[in-house]
Formats: structure tokens, sequence, C-alpha cells
């Protein structure tokens, strides 16, 4: 079965594995007479790149991207657009150690047992790596909502918990989100940053909440059953790499609400309808209500710690591990512009679909 | 669009509204030769079935599906199976008070913009009637991993938080969970009871958050990517009206633990896997690591009150509105069946997809 | 694997078999606010009814059309249409005679073959009544591509051989259609009611060519590489039962041809592209042209005969089998509506996809 | 939309124009653990390859293929095959003749007035240069039904018409099929090579019929209704360049059938089912019969040729054209491999839903 397309009428689909030569996306069902380059495109992946900062992996990789097809003197013709980038950190490590054996937390095991192989080089196509595909696709999704949409639209994502730290919703800033954390608070990277610097000397890891807007969306996206928006997000958020929760508006806080204070109430403001609320995130009954699209997830701590483990290998023995190298010791910073790229994606499909 | 199927290749497609003559769905891609009856299915609609007691709606739905197809001399064919319900609640209750006013918390208003038609008989296609027919293919479902597993697969899911009321993780019964909160703690249960009575009696609603395990989910179901095991149930769970977020197995709560803390460790039992603990909610790399499958979803307290509330009309002016009739205070307890259909629904599909 | 649905975002879902107690298709993906009832539909399957005169199936089927779902206050809401027919000529013949027995001809042996049971009662899902909900769909789509393209769009589909017996193309009269046998002449009619009733009366069966004719379609719908307008057209009446061949404008014909007699030259008419020929059949690189969309197919003899014929059974012995019963001596004759049917729904497939 | 996919569980996405910097095909869903390498779909791509002989293009394109993901240690994963072929001949010919002119008989005009852009570098995504791609995943579907099914498998196509030169069904020996006319008998290919001869010299072009056996295919492939292995074929056959017409099994011929010369006489033969002849191509109900399954389809004349021709322009102004350049005059030849793989594509399909 074929698994490896998301979307409806825009649908990416995606290729490579962390150490093959290199990893590349079709995204099909762009309109026609859009003016797309990779300039476009490379800041969103210049944001994900690891190697930013001390807080993120040291792993050397450009993500440099192509446009292979699709575009024709400078706009989109209505055809695939072919986007690849060669894999550049393929050094030949040595991977004796481990590579019989099943990490923690990964799809080492799951991957092994479903199809009976397993690329041990970073976990094959189960890598996180192909999450750079998904932002190179996102970044044309933003571009399709701007050139339908115009300045009114707007997507930003940021880090509001890290571990027990968490950011309150009064005092987010999202002027402040372009820091080391992506987080919409220069005061909360710098709580992050101490807080890191430990969880990263130990050797360890942590989790952390996202939380995305998308602004200057119309009413009327999404569909009332299956093709929900809230559905849709909530599978293009849940099928990125470490995320365990997804929430649409207030999320799981509504099961304490009641009624009369989880409704949004509607107003007529100079014949244009107004919420006074937004608990709903901006969806109801699956469908986009004109306000801000309010998403959350989670992304479990890196399961990659420099913390010895017991654990199997693929003959089911006993043994342990420790899976050195260069990691993230906290996914949910560069999981910021993969965040804004999948809600891009469900959007822009949406909103092709509605046009 | 064509935005009411689901699944891959076990495929529901409903049709039908609240008060239209019958609800109905095709279930397509069901394997041939398993025993199936109307007896498999209604237990499970009887258990969503309202009116079981004072607190859920007191409309009168028999909810008595027929099957219309698919099967030949007790068994399954391999062609679609045909299942419908005849509505019998449609008595013509008058709508002149509300049918230009767009309900708060509603698909009302999104609906009429994105349509620009409305039927204000209780819903039409956007109301939680639908579910029934999630339910009657969820209960297929269950027939066909019953079929292929054993009875070392089942499935149930529980209210396990209402309004404010958490029923503790380590107090959860799941032998206990047949009662009118189907919640695994008679316990429990009565605790709502009290709460839900005051609630309902002035008028109000309030949310929930509901449980689901799935056991005897042998090991490699899902994908690595798009169609990850988690990705699926999140579009499943969060398709079901009111739900507005969706967990697995630790869910939002992975985002305050260490990379340590959070391994589900493996050791070697006899020759077989065992982990040590389930965190992942016995998902890895978006593929079942053959522990219970565990998701958590979050209904929003009914949109329906007997509250009176602002809001505005189909003129885009100012009005009141009262949602008289007979409504569940909290919808957490006829959703659990529902749940569990879903659930099934994805874990049929992922199982023939691996077949 | 779920193979009964047909169409790209206007997608039709059949199900029931032949002998069940109805047939239906949910109709997913009709723009809201188009006026539809059972009236539209009706005529449609009344000129596919058997019975109609002495040259087909005696077989007594009303065939009256409920639409249940999917329209409120006369028109189409957006949300899927439920169709459904009752099946009146159940009557419990005696099928012992061949109810292990495979039919020559028939999906009988490749039915069991694949599915491991048989549903020996006229076929069950492989039977033909299945085209009734086609041609219920196909309706639907012909007032949808009405709906927005007025009067200029038309469809017919028309007879046009019969055995050996050819209409020449310069022969045809499309105001003459309405015949015994739905071919463009009465002169041909004639010729074909004479053939027919001594293959009849032998108890024999004869194949037939059909012509579509779609006018009025703008120059744009269809695709350059998969969903080619050509390739859908192909599928769709190649699914159609005893279909064995399809053919786009000169089909066949272009083998002898060369590339200065098969272009069709382009002028300029008043500001408008004028074709001076449609070899290509309103097709060109998969798209539309704006000129007449020209399909034939040929429907092989009815393989159910009154001469007895040698075969095996369902436990591979040798035996001879006579299928007695009332069948169509050439399912040509009804299968013209079929054939706009399908044209039609992939063609207001299409035009939504180009909207 | 996006409609650059083809295939239900083993799906192939192209991507890529005529004279962009590469082509390329995702194939998705081949299983895991077969052996796979560049040299299995290399010789495939040499037999499409231009400039073999004087009867085909003379154009320079080594299309070398690379397989750049979905293979590990010389095996597939499981995971999307990404193969990519690197664009050779993209030589800045001189369009400004034809620049704003429309083609007669090519996609020109339809993709133009279309997507209101255009791509005049020899078609873009329109041309034929897309059919490389089809190859190369024809190429593996082709390794993946030896993997399952052995020698007994095999799949040929030759040309079997050219012109008015038609090769009888009694002289075809499929062992000589190997010669410049793709064609099963070394004595028509003669004959072939003198026709053609002059269709060039004097700039024309022709059509031409191919037929194509698949033999050593089980029973029990295809579905009854919309996913019939038939209709697959047609919508895989015709969505080929240049192709106008489609049958299975005598096709058109069994217009002029009766039911009992048609039937294909099932008779035991130790044990198994023989089939006394195979009118049916192979195929009943839409369902594989065991036998060799059987497909044509036509050409038509290279719309390219050296004579000139009125057209318009994008502007609707009448003017000329003549298209010089490289180019083949009869289709038909290079199209064999491409038949073979496109056939090879849905039985593989197919045969992966079945398993």
């Amino acid at each position: 079965m074929s698994l490896n397309s998301f979307g409806h009428i825009l649908r990416m689909t995606t290729f490579g594995e962390s150490h093959g030569v290199m990893i590349g996306a079709v995204l099909d069902g762009c309109p026609p007479n859009i003016s797309l380059s990779e300039d476009d495109i490379q800041p969103w992946l210049d944001r994900r790149k690891p190697g930013q900062s001390r807080h993120t992996t040291q792993r050397a990789e450009e993500d440099k991207i192509e446009i292979v097809s699709g575009i024709f003197e400078g706009k989109t013709t209505g055809t695939p657009i072919g986007l690849i980038i060669h894999n550049q950190d393929q050094r030949s490590k040595d991977y004796s150690k481990i590579k019989d054996k099943f990490r923690p937390g990964h799809a080492d095991y799951t991957y092994f047992m479903k199809y009976g192989n397993r690329d041990y080089r970073g976990g094959g196509r189960s890598s996180a790596r192909e999450t750079a595909m998904r932002v190179a696709c996102g970044a044309v999704a933003d571009k399709i909502l701007r050139h339908y949409l115009g300045a009114q639209y707007q997507i930003y994502a940021g880090l509001v918990q890290m571990g027990a730290l968490k950011l309150p919703e009064n005092n987010r800033n999202w002027l402040e989100r372009i820091n080391d954390f992506n987080c919409p608070s220069h005061a909360f990277a710098e709580k992050c940053a101490n807080y890191l610097d430990g969880v990263r000397k130990r050797g360890s890891s942590v989790g952390a909440i996202l939380e995305c807007h998308a602004i200057g969306i119309p009413v009327g996206l999404g569909a009332p059953i299956y093709g929900k928006l809230s559905a849709d997000l909530a599978s293009a958020l849940m099928s990125i790499n470490a995320v365990k929760g997804v929430e649409i508006g207030d999320g799981f806080a509504t099961a304490a609400l009641h009624g009369e204070d989880n409704a949004d109430i509607m107003r007529e403001n100079n014949g244009q309808v107004e919420f006074l609320s937004n608990h709903a995130g901006g969806i109801l009954g699956g469908i986009s209500t004109g306000q801000p699209i309010i998403t959350r997830m989670v992304v479990k701590p890196t399961s990659s710690i420099l913390i010895e483990q017991p654990t199997i290998n693929d003959k089911m023995e006993n043994t342990t591990i420790i899976t050195t190298g260069r990691h993230d010791p906290c996914v949910g910073i560069r999981a910021v512009p993969i965040m804004e790229a999948m809600v891009a994606l469900v959007l822009a499909d949406h909103y092709l679909m509605a046009l």
C-alpha cells in the first residue's frame, strides 16, 4: 500500500532516506501562473536547518533546495513541482555498534517487524530528515495562500512549553518569535536556554508543546464530515515525527467548560460577523469560521540520548545501547517551521477545494 | 469535492441527514466469507442510542439497522456492505423560532457560509446523527478484527473525565465500564451522576475526556510517514462531532518528560519482546508495537443549551436564541461507542493493508 | 480493497446485488443549490428499463428511483446524494439446475475463484443490474452539466452496429434516435428488428457498437497525463458490463491515416477558434478542445443464451448448461443510456475539477 | 487537482518536462525485500530510446536511470522508489518560429486554454518524454511480478499494424519480436521498413496498432465493478500519448459475433480448468481468468510532420506551421515498451491488491 502522499487536491508525495543521495518531493495540484522560485522556499528550510545555535543538533546539512519541474519562466505551470535536496552529511559513520540493536523510542523495532529489513543508518525513511521536504512543500503552500489571500494571511508557530516551563497565554508576543527557541517571548527563550543547557549536558532530552496561528483564513474551508478541517489538521500534525497529541482551539481544556462558557458568541459589527471569543480555534463543524485557526501539538522528548539504556537486538536478545552522535536535545525547536508547513499545506489544500 | 468517505482500503461512505427518511453507509473493502448479521451490529447501536438514562437526550430513536447488501447466506461476499437506518423521530417540530438563527458553537454559520443553504431541522448533515452509521460500520470493523485476531483482540473505551471530575489512572476498572456513564468505575459514575444532574437542571452542559484501549493488536500495523497509525487515529477521532483534541499514549504529558523517562524499554522474555512501559500508546514511528493502542479525546460541552444566548441570524442581524429540545448535557457518554467504532475502523483498515 | 467507487471529485459509490432487497448509490461531491428531484432521474431509468419492446428482456423491473438524502427544499445541499431502487423481481426462481455451474462468458468462474463464494441468483454483484445506479447517477451528472452549461450542452448515444449490420456514418440522424433500438435511424432500426428476431428465435445473441456525442463541452476539461479526459472515458466505458473495446474520435481507423490527414486544422473564425474536422473526437493531449466529445464502445454478445453449452461446475467437473430465463438478445440496446450516463459522469467530474 | 499519479496501491507519480533538468517518478507501494537495481530498469529504457534505427527520431537521449531512494543493500525496503533521468538533449534550439503557434494534433492549444501558459519547448509536460518514466516504473512492476510469479509470467507487446499493412493473427511469431519495428515477424518488419521509408521521406507520418500479451497471470486479479482489470487497462493504455482506442481480447470484432461463438468454453483437464478459446482476452466480469491477458491499442500518426499546415497562434490569428526537427514517423515502434510497462503496472497493482 502506498502511503507516502498527503493532501486531497494539493498533494505532496515525498521520497528519500536520511542517508540516501537525495530526498525529494512531488507537489501536485499547484495552480498555474503563481510566481515561484527557490528563494521562496530556502528561507523556510533555513529555519529548520540544524546547527543554528548550541541548542540544536550540530549536524551539517545545508539543505539547499532545487526546483526541478513545474516552473517555466518563473511561474508555476500547473504541472507537478519536483523538489530535491542532495544529502550532504552522509559521512560513513561507524554503525557497527548499533546496527543490530533497536533504539528505544524509535521506529527501529516496528519498522523491522513490519518490513523485515532495516536501514540502520540514521533511521532511513523513518528519520525526521523527511520533514525537510514537508517544509519545502509547506513553503509552496504558503506562497499559494499568499497569492490568493494577500497580506491579510499569515501563519506563525512557536514553542510555548519546554519540559515543565510553560509560557502563559497572556505573555505571548508573536513579534518576538525569532530567537534560538522559535518561541514568542525573548524572556521565555532565555529561560529555555538555561534549562536546555542542563538537559543537554547530562545527555538527556525533553519534550515540548508548540502552538500555531493562521490568520486571514476565510470562512468556509473544510467539510462537515470526514474532510473536516480539524481532522485534516490533526492528521497533518500527528504525522510529524515525535508528535503524540494535537489540539484545536481550547483543546483538552474544553472538558472542564460549560456550554455557555465555551460558546463563541457572534455579533453583527458593521454588517460583518464578529466573534466575541475563539474557544473553537476558528473551526466549527469542521469548517473555518474566518477567525484565526489555532492548533497545538506536543512533541515527545528526543529518543536518541547519550544515556545508556537496556534494549534488545534483532535476534531478540537483551543488550544495552547508547545512541551517540549529534541529536537535538529538544525537537520542539526545529519542529516550528514543520508545524507551520503542515498547517499551510492543509489550509492551501482546502482553499483550493473551496475555490 | 467528495469528502464523505473514510479509510484506505476498508472504506466507509455515509449519507443522510438528521431529519431525512434514512441515514446510511456503504462499507467497501470488507473481505469475503466473514459471518455477519444485524445481530453483530445492533448491540453497538443500542449502546449509542439516546434515552437510556436521565443523563442523555430523551429523543426516541430506535436506530434499527438493516443490512441491504454485501451478505449472502450469512456471510460477507466481498462486495460493498450497504447499511441503513430509517429515521423515526422526524416529528414536525416547529422550527420557526430558530430557522434563521445561527446557534452558537454549532456548524450553522459555517455551513451556511460555505454552501449557501441550510437544513435548519436539527443541523441536517452536520448533526451527530451521522455518527450512528460510524458505529454501525465500526461494529463490522470489530467483527473483521475478531475474525482474524480471535479473542486476544478487544476494544473498550470509557469516559475518564467530566467537567472538573477526573478519574485517576490507577482507579480505572475496565470491567466496570457498563454503567450510565460508560466510565470504568461505578463509583466515579455515581459522582458524575450527581454532578451532571446539577448541570442539566440549570440548562447547561459540560465537556468530557474519553480514553480507548485496543488490545491484541499485532506489531506492524501502520506506515512510517503519512499513513501513520497515529495520524489516521487522530483524523478518525477529530472527525467526530465536538472533539477538539486527541492524544496517543501519554500525549500532552510527554512535554514534561525527559528522554530516559519516556522510553519504553524492550526486553527479551521467553523469546518474545516485552515492553516495560507504554508511554508511546502502542505506536512507534507510526507503526504498532504489539502493545495496547491507547488513545484519548476531548469533547467540548454540548453547544445546545437551555440558556438564552446572543447570536446573529442569516441576515447578519443581532438577535438571541434558546435551543430548546432534548439534548445531551454531556455528549461524552454516548460518544464512547463512537470512539470505539472509529478506532476499530482504523485498526481494521490497517490490518487489512498489512495482510 | 475497496473498488466500488468511480470519479475524482464527483464520486459515485454503488452497492447492492441483482437479487437483494435494493440497489443503491451515493453520489458525493455534487455542488449545492442545484434543483433536483426524482423527476430528473426517472426518465433516464425508464430508457434503460427492460421490457419496452420484444427486443429486450421481458423481466419486470419498475426501477423506481428514490432520493433519500442530499436534497432540501428541492435543491441539492452539497451533501451526499443517496439513491435507492427497491428490487421487485426477486421471484424465487429455481436455481437448482445452475447454482453450481459456471456460465460461459460470465463472471461466475472468476468471481468464485477470487472470493471463494458465489451468489448464484443472477450473478449477484456482477449482474448488469448495478448499471441502473450508474444511470441514476449519470442523470444527476447530466443535470449538473445542464445547470452550468445551459442548452448548448447535450449528450446522446446510439446503437450504430448490430452484428454485421453497420449504420454508415453519413446516414446517422440523431433526431431519430428514439426507437426500439436506440439507434439514430428509423430505417436502420427496422433492419435491426428483422435481424434480431432471427437471433432471438434461435436462442442466440449478438454484439453491438454504440457511439456517444457530447456537445457544448468547453475547452480545457481533462489533464495532460493520468487524468486524461480520454483515459477517464476509457475507464468509464470499459467498466460497463460486456464492453470489450473503446475508441475516441476516429479510434482504430487512425492506424491507417497519415499525419496530414489526421490533423484537425484550426482556423480563426470571428475571433474564435474553428476546427475544420474532428478526427480527435474533441480531445487533444487528454484535454477537451471545445468540439463534440465522440466515443465508441463495443458490447460483446450476451453470454446467457438458450443454446446448450459445455462447461464445468464448482467441483471442476465437466457438465453442460442452458441459461434459460429472460435475457436481452443484444445488450447494446439497453446499454445506450448507460453509455450516456458514464460519459456524463466523467464530463461533470472534470467540469467540476476545472471550475 | 492533482492527476499525475497512477495506480491503486502500487502508485506511480511522475514529474518533469521535456526540456527541464530532469524527469522523475516516485513509485510507492512496492513490497520490501525484492532485489532491484538500475540493471533491471535500463534495458527497458534502452528499448524505448530514440535513434536505434533510421525509423525512429534521431534525437540523442541516453536516458540513464538513477534509483535515488527505496533501495538498501540491493533490495527494496518498502519505501517509495525514487527514479530520475537527467535530460541531456536540451540544446537551445531556436523556437522563435513556432513558440506562439499551436501545432495541429498536439496539446498546445488545449494546454494553453486550460492553464493560461505554455512551455513551447517541445510540449513541456505534454511531451511523450514523460513516458520514459512509465517505462522505468513498468520495469519495476515487471520485476515485482517476476518475483512473485516466477518464469511462468511473461509480458510482450509488438506492432501488428502500420498504416494499411496488417500482420495477420496466424502469422505472428513472438520469438521474432526483436527487430527495428518491435513487431512479431521479421518478414513483416521488412515490409514496414520499405513502407516507412516512403512515409518519412515525404515528411509525413502514419499510425499503428500494437498488441500485448501477458502470460502466467493467475485467476482472480481485478474487481467486479469499477476497478475492473479491463477498465484499469483501458485507462492505462488510453493515457499513453497518441492512443485513441483500446481493445481487450477480440475487442471490436465481438460486435459481429453470436453468443455461442464468443463463449470461451471451460473444460476440466487433469483437475484444472482449461479454456478452449480466449475471445475474452483473459478477463471475465473484470477479473482475470488465468488465460493470457490480451490488449490492443491504436496510436494515431505523429502530429509533428514536415509538411506545412495551416493553424492559428496564441492571439487567435491564422498562420501556417512546419514542425521541423527530429520526430518519429510512426510512434508505434517506440510505444511497444511503453505498452508493456503500463500493462505490467496494472497487473502488478492488481496482483498486490489480491495478495
